[in-house]
């Protein structure tokens, strides 16, 4: 397998006019900005190549780009796929990663824009997303404000309990529809007490769970609080913003208010809570 | 050292207002296109960690993503870059590591605008550069047409014989100039004779080197036609277009001249030639 082979094979699963050049040639549209994201998925790390299968693990890592394009808003239009072999994973594997990785882009009109080759002692992939949104219309960390609700999509804890099952599509059509609405938008891939203190952070706000979490089936309140790899959006709105209980069948649960106080303080019911979460350094 | 202490660092480093969300948001300016490259950089494939420094890894990791810019005629303008650290590598590692990588995106007025950070048994870095191009000029491998003459910027083999010291500049003021005069481009990454193998495929044409290639000092012919990293532009012009013997004191050399034939049929002094060149797979 030279990397002539397997460019040819990608090219041929992808069916486009990409990957010929040294560079992708994207075509924005005017009134909309562009957004990026770079996501690392790592043997070991990520996933374990012994308990999913090849076409899981490109699906999970483009889950992880779309999902960031989900917190801001905006609508995925191009991904690029950086691709390190181990040497003992064939065509097959190769072949399988792609077909689930693409599966998942087709379904929300992505297109495989790109990309790199190359070996390494375990697999590891770095997946990166380009979406667009219309100017000005970004949801950021930075928007919260003290007296804002805060919400969260989904059940927490679900990937924690649930690891061998694909994760939750990426919130995409929930991102958009938040535009205006949310003040400020993120998406849970490292567990919402992490989570919540980043936004916090970035917005100089602190914070105050005083709502019961929307704990997923058969996962405990430490999973809900610090579990990775949910990929539910975390988002803040006015009080004057009606929120409802679900969007398109995904609940929408309030679980406190952002508050006045240091940046990034949070509190759990009366107590204070630290940002312990998935970290991978 | 947790993921958010090291985030801090580079956001300081960085000196800019990215970094901060699930996204970078680019804003391109009508009437340009977009350029994206992917580039992996990894320990024991495209380093040694042993035999170089951070700083110089970073330049390295940078020079992959910006070449591929050059080679499409553009202006680089935002960079990502996605980096897992082995456990050994401390912060003045990856201090030294951005270092390297920042001082060159500088001096190409490139900002480092996201990524990503985990951990992996070996360093692993993927490059990401955005860069831009008026409407419809970006330089295509697939433009080139029989008749049209062959030529390498600077010399061959000049990376195979010295591995210690840094690689060339990114050749992108090279890269403009030629935007309206080549008919083809690209850059020499894995050797000449694997890279004009491409450049034949994408335009369905055949080559035939028959003039004495420009090789470095203390090269042989092979690590000239094969040598990986050169970072030089390979690229083709109609005879009609004058190309001059050096732009900016970097040598323009004629090195043969593109032919019918069977895609990707190379010959060098009427010898067939194969595209054996740096493949990491």
């Amino acid at each position: 397998m030279s990397e002539l082979d397997v460019v040819a094979r990608i090219r041929r699963m992808a069916r486009n006019n990409f990957l010929g050049d040294d560079c992708a040639v994207l075509r924005p549209r005017p009134g909309e900005e562009l957004l990026v994201t770079t996501d690392l998925f790592l043997e070991g790390v990520h996933f374990k190549k012994e308990s999913i299968k090849a076409a899981e693990a490109g699906q999970r890592c483009q889950v992880r780009g779309l999902s960031d394009i989900a917190a801001m808003g905006g609508t995925p239009r191009w991904c690029f796929v950086s691709l390190a072999l181990d040497g003992a994973s064939g065509s097959g594997w190769v072949d399988g990663f792609y077909r689930g990785l693409l599966a998942l882009a087709r379904r929300h009109s992505v297109e495989l824009a790109g990309g790199d080759l190359s070996v390494a002692r375990r697999i590891a992939a770095d997946i990166v997303v380009i979406g667009v949104v219309p100017k000005g219309t970004a949801l950021r960390r930075s928007g919260a404000r003290p007296g804002d609700a805060i919400y969260v999509s989904g059940r927490l804890g679900q990937a924690a309990v649930s690891r061998y099952r694909l994760p939750a599509e990426p919130r995409l059509a929930l991102g958009r529809h938040l535009r205006g609405r949310a003040t400020a938008c993120m998406d849970l891939s490292d567990g919402l007490a992490l989570d919540l203190y980043r936004l916090c952070k970035e917005s100089r706000v602190a914070a105050e769970l005083d709502h019961p979490l929307p704990v997923a089936p058969g996962a405990n309140l430490e999973q809900a609080l610090s579990g990775g790899e949910d990929y539910e959006l975390l988002f803040t709105a006015s009080p004057r913003t009606r929120i409802p209980g679900a969007f398109r069948g995904i609940p929408l649960t309030r679980v406190g208010s952002i508050v006045k106080g240091a940046p990034g303080r949070m509190r759990f019911f009366g107590r204070p809570l630290k940002p312990v979460g998935w970290d991978p350094l």
